[in-house]
């Protein structure tokens, strides 16, 4: 019904909308990194560590720096030497010591990128082994090698340690007539944009530094920059050509990007570094790895009483966003469901890994697959239909969970009964042989999630004498569709055709601040800027022809590219017209607005309370799969994917989030998993990683319970990442559905079924 | 006095600022049309006509699209036929009738540009050559040829007549004391920018076309490329690479633009055109040759009396911005000196020659070529120093001219005197042997010029949150030094250093709407916008710094980067921290502020009657010269420029705009000239042409007389084009001085002198 008023109350927002940036795409003119190509342009490549954990006894670049078109070679010396990272524990490249095997230790800047690859085999370096450790439950011994001594301890200084009341949850557990307990682990992935990581740094005479990258968050990135590279930020340009998808691997700023601006700064020439696809697998920072155990209690009723998390998370040799995840594990374990007592604590530890990055849902797929399996577990030994025992806890409008997150719209409940109506559940194993239903919930930020000061995002808006609209935005599309969210409301609020307006985002020079894409926050937060600036653009408009038309200007609106009088019809005339005769004359205006949101939201205190996101959205999956009993063999047949998003701007644009979503879901529970070999990937091909594709995607019915969301621009929340954060529980669950067997590690291989 | 005031009052404001765009410039790093290449780019190339005058009875381009690497070839049957020009009187490819020998008759694009010009010679075409006319003075007769049939005769329906009363000026010049009396001729020179016609066109599968061009206009550019190619202008996105100078060549939107569209549209992708320097030569359009024959009328006191002006300029083949200089040529008539009496009258005529438009100074060299020499020949007639008879009739603030055009800052008198006084004058003959010294003023539009029913501009200023200031403005830096004029009055009004100050113009999908550079409008009207988005920029940055030093609003300012209280100096703050406090906090904001300005001014009605611009410029050029009286050759030893151009902003800026003026001058009046043979040039090559360049230049001195201009921002106003408006009548009086021959048409060669 909702949908249906929709439809007649709007003009664009609702409408299946194609990508704005489709066209450019599609035919080859979108310009992304590799594109780039600068006068005098050199290419950089990178020389890693031969050892997981070494100490660095002599470098010798002298016979690459004597080959012929080498135009720079640098190692640590070369550089400021200031520490990269959230914990500022890695130089971009490595002096001394080496903690992993994608460690840096010297780089080349060359004419072409076969004399530097040629280079880098003529770079000497003479190593000590050490002693390493990949285990984060070894790291974490007395005795175990030290990653970096002078911490003297693997055990990172992170505290994600949340506990509403220790002594009453150990009570609750104890007295709980239903308790569920269970380890469950969690792999390497990688997030397999198809554009890796690449960036081209141009430091000129004058000491202004271009860089033209794929980051996520262009303007956190410049301050990262500036602070490890020494160049002041105000003389830093970043240009994000087309981002190429990014999945939370752009979120690090990766000691790359200051390689290159140390071989320009060097050479004064622009520098290019591209990851190739091998180089992506191996070195760009994979999901983290974890292992997580978890008991959930209820009492005969079905009501959740309490849930205890304890987790242990493998940064890898150092620091990046990874273990930042633990605050996403944090506010699902606390806030799925409906609880009044849980428990949440993350250690950290150091191992000669790769370091890890975050990647789409942020640690919430993770979480996710223990939480949604313990609900059925839980289900189970209290003799309820898992899907009942869910609508009983679920989230309602109102609520506000152990964290002071304040829940406002909520269509949680309906996304558990429509998942469950569409997959056709009809109980425990009535799947039929041989197959198995399984559901999952998920609980994410929708409404931005200030992680930084700032939440905010700004936007100029436009409207030129031929009625086109120019919207620059700080926020940066890495491919979810947020430019064409933010087109459908500046048009809607405009009263015009969504084909008349452009999204301009590609330079910090230009665009105002946005803290950048993450936690789905595009659409809402820079969707919210987008429409305050847009009212103004209006009123401006309405102001002009409340002047031709000699009507008040609450009387006027637009609509289909018209202004009208709402008591007086026959005043109609189009919005450019209208624009133009404001212009052209003496003492005219143009049409030029803007405006910076910052959402009402909060960050939260050293006791991980506050409420992070002004907006959480709500979904349920359930998956329908065959399970072949010789082989092993998982066949997914069937995925609903019901979503509480609030309001749905774009079906089209939502729908695609949610095939993506469920894809990438499948590929992390069934197939991708990068192999490490004493912190090596041996897997560093796209064939041998198994990369989830569209010949293995089942059927998928997304489903959008639209409420209406009060804070969101026309009442949306995020939708970017939660596509993929339930899949792994409910296959697992599904499985279980099948076969009995319950499935605690990712990813769930045929062998381990076979196993059980 | 005053510059010593302005030194403590501001801190940019009046120092030298080398040029924000020069380093790019000068290291090779700036992208001009020719720089932008495109996958899949194509090369454009023009057939012209073989004759001035013919009927085109065939094309046959078989051959050349048979050709290898031809993507396409196009005739006006291709186009949409949609009429071009000011008076809509030229097709971009020519149809049935061909009217100069630059017409365009075919265009090709093909994979590269010796493909491109081999199908040139393969296009067959057959002409049925017409009686063409070159001087339009015969054009002007009953029986000549005419070059638009369809007219019914060679005199264009153009009225450029302005007087004040025909009777009394009759009576004035029949009674008055003193009367001189001339005929002028001006001939043709190219503007010769170091960047030729150039531009890349790339109309795409959607309908959008993206152009990059070096138009000085880009929005009136958009406009009607939109009406002749019949794209939507909403679709049609302008980009501005570097402008490579232009000096209103940049005005006339070419034929070439419209083919290049019309090339990309056939073949679907881009296409460019650049005009090699021999084109640029040959077919750029010249600045107008006109005969003007004037009288002038003085009472024996020395005061002007009346001047009347009757001027025939030859439109060529079509008419573009040439003909409009009559404006400019009117203005200078009636509004040079105080007058109560004047006339003036131009009549336009179509010839076979090449269409003309408009450079530097817009007809003001011209016209001042005749007004100034018979300043001298009247002051020699009433037997008074021609110094002292310019002051007497020298324009002073609160006049207002014949047209309406209202004088308020004025320093016209002390920039004769100290002209005068620079060069040396002690009275007629004074030089010495062989020397000579000439005096010419000049007035021009200062404060923009309303020949558009917009004469505005927009600007939006933002800070970001390490002080950088990105100021980004509807106006076009044309090399004039526009761009750093912003800058500085940005950084004057934040309280900035101007090193922190970036421009961005180079896309009118991202900037404000501005009319275009000419009239020397940018730095006052572009100045004036950027002013007073900085202001509102300033008022936020400084509201901030209110709450957080609890300190009113208006008790704060900014100095060299600090936000302090003028009451209590010990309250003060980095501005960029006080922005950074602002902004990274809940509820916070960005510094984002725009503003559109519209000058003052009036468009003239169809009586010429007019304040076209919201201030005026004055000034005085003396040269000193020698004439070898053997050979005739002609050196000119010094030239004294005296301006009042308001508050100077930028000395070096300042003083380099008349150091090019004064050469541009020069050598239109002594060495360039495009040498017409049948309608065609016949030197088209810079050897040939002899343009003037810095080894020919004299020693010069610029002066400034400062006034304050109300309405200017800081009180300045136009300075681009004025450097060049007196040079040719300074030349001609200091020759006369020397030789006493007086010296009517230009140029002014060595043999003109013998043969006097």
């Amino acid at each position: 019904m909702l949908e249906q008023k929709l439809v007649e109350r709007y003009s664009t927002i609702g409408k299946p909308i194609p990508k704005i940036d489709g066209f450019e795409k599609v035919t080859g003119y979108a310009r992304y990194v590799d594109d780039i190509k600068l006068p005098n342009m050199l290419y950089g490549k990178i020389l890693r560590s031969r050892y997981p954990h070494a100490r660095i006894k002599r470098i010798d670049t002298s016979r690459a720096e004597a080959l012929p078109g080498v135009a720079a070679v640098i190692t640590a010396k070369d550089t400021p030497m200031r520490r990269m990272g959230i914990l500022k524990d890695q130089l971009p490249l490595k002096y001394g010591k080496v903690r992993s095997v994608r460690d840096e230790v010297a780089a080349v800047a060359a004419v072409d990128e076969e004399t530097a690859l040629e280079a880098l085999d003529l770079i000497e370096v003479e190593y000590e082994e050490l002693e390493p450790v990949f285990d984060p439950e070894e790291a974490m011994k007395p005795d175990a090698p030290l990653v970096h001594e002078e911490l003297g301890t693997n055990v990172v200084n992170l505290n994600f340690r949340f506990s509403t009341d220790d002594e009453e949850l150990e009570r609750i557990f104890r007295e709980a007539p239903a308790v569920v307990e269970g380890e469950y682990r969690v792999h390497y992935v990688n997030a397999s944009p198809l554009g890796t990581i690449g960036v081209v740094a141009h430091y000129d005479e004058r000491g202004h530094l271009t860089i033209y990258t794929n980051t996520q968050a262009p303007f956190l990135y410049k301050r990262d920059l500036a602070e490890i590279t020494g160049v002041d930020p105000a003389k830093i340009h970043v240009i994000q050509p087309e981002i190429g998808g990014a999945f939370g691997r752009g979120m690090d700023l990766h000691p790359t990007d200051a390689i290159a601006v140390f071989l320009s700064i060097k050479t004064r020439k622009p520098v290019k570094i591209v990851f190739s696809r091998r180089e992506e697998l191996e070195y760009a920072p994979p999901r983290q790895p974890a292992i997580i155990r978890m008991r959930t209690a209820a009492d005969r009723t079905g009501r959740l009483l309490a849930r205890d998390a304890k987790l242990i998370l493998d940064a890898g040799a150092y620091v990046s966003w990874g273990p930042f995840d633990a605050r996403v594990m944090m506010a699902t374990t606390t806030g799925l469901y409906q609880l009044t007592h849980a428990r949440f604590d993350a250690t950290v530890v150091y191992t000669n890994n790769p370091y890890c990055g975050t990647q789409r849902g942020a640690g919430n797929p993770q979480i996710t697959f223990a939480i949604e399996q313990q609900m059925d577990e839980l289900a189970e030994e209290l003799g309820m239909d898992p899907v009942e025992f869910r609508i009983i806890n679920a989230n309602k409008p109102n609520t506000v969970t152990p964290q002071g997150m304040i829940i406002t719209s909520c269509g949680m409940e309906e996304c558990i009964r429509r998942a469950a109506q569409a997959i056709g559940w009809r109980g425990r194993g009535s799947a039929g042989l041989g197959k198995g239903i399984g559901l999952a919930c998920y609980f994410h930020v929708g409404g931005g999630a200030r992680v930084y000061r700032s939440d905010g995002c700004g936007t100029i808006v436009q409207v030129d004498d031929f009625g086109r609209v120019t919207v620059i935005t700080g926020s940066t599309d890495i491919g979810t569709g947020s430019d064409t969210a933010i087109a459908q409301i500046v048009a809607e609020e405009l009263g015009v055709p969504v084909s008349r307006v452009s999204v301009v985002n590609d330079d910090t020079a230009i665009r105002p601040w946005d803290v950048g894409t993450h936690a789905s926050r595009a659409t809402f937060v820079a969707g919210n800027s987008a429409l305050l600036a847009a009212r103004e653009a209006k009123r401006q408009i309405l102001e002009t022809a409340s002047q031709l038309f000699g009507t008040p200007i609450d009387e006027l609106d637009i609509r289909d590219g018209y202004v009208y009088s709402r008591s007086d019809p026959s005043k109609k005339m189009e919005y450019d017209k209208v624009i133009r005769r404001g212009h052209l004359r003496e003492g005219g205006r143009v049409i030029l607005a803007s405006a910076f949101y910052d959402p009402p939201n909060q960050m939260q205190d050293e006791r991980w309370m506050g409420n992070i996101s002004a907006a959480y959205t709500f979904g349920a999956q359930a998956v329908l799969l065959e399970v072949d009993e010789e082989t092993g063999t998982i066949r997914v047949l069937k995925v609903v994917s019901a979503h509480d998003a609030g309001r749905i701007l774009n079906p089209l644009g939502a729908e695609g989030q949610v095939h993506g979503g469920v894809v990438m879901g499948l590929g992390y529970t069934l197939s991708e998993e990068l192999v490490l070999d004493r912190g090596r990937v041996v897997n560093a091909t796209l064939m041998d990683y198994l990369l989830f594709t569209s010949h293995e995607a089942p059927e998928i019915v997304p489903i959008f319970v639209e409420t209406e969301d009060p804070q969101g621009p026309y009442g949306a929340k995020g939708l970017g990442e939660t596509g993929c954060i339930p899949t792994p529980a409910a296959v697992a669950n599904a499985i279980y559905d099948a076969t009995g067997k319950r499935l605690r590690e990712l990813p769930i291989k045929p062998w381990n079924i076979l196993r059980k």
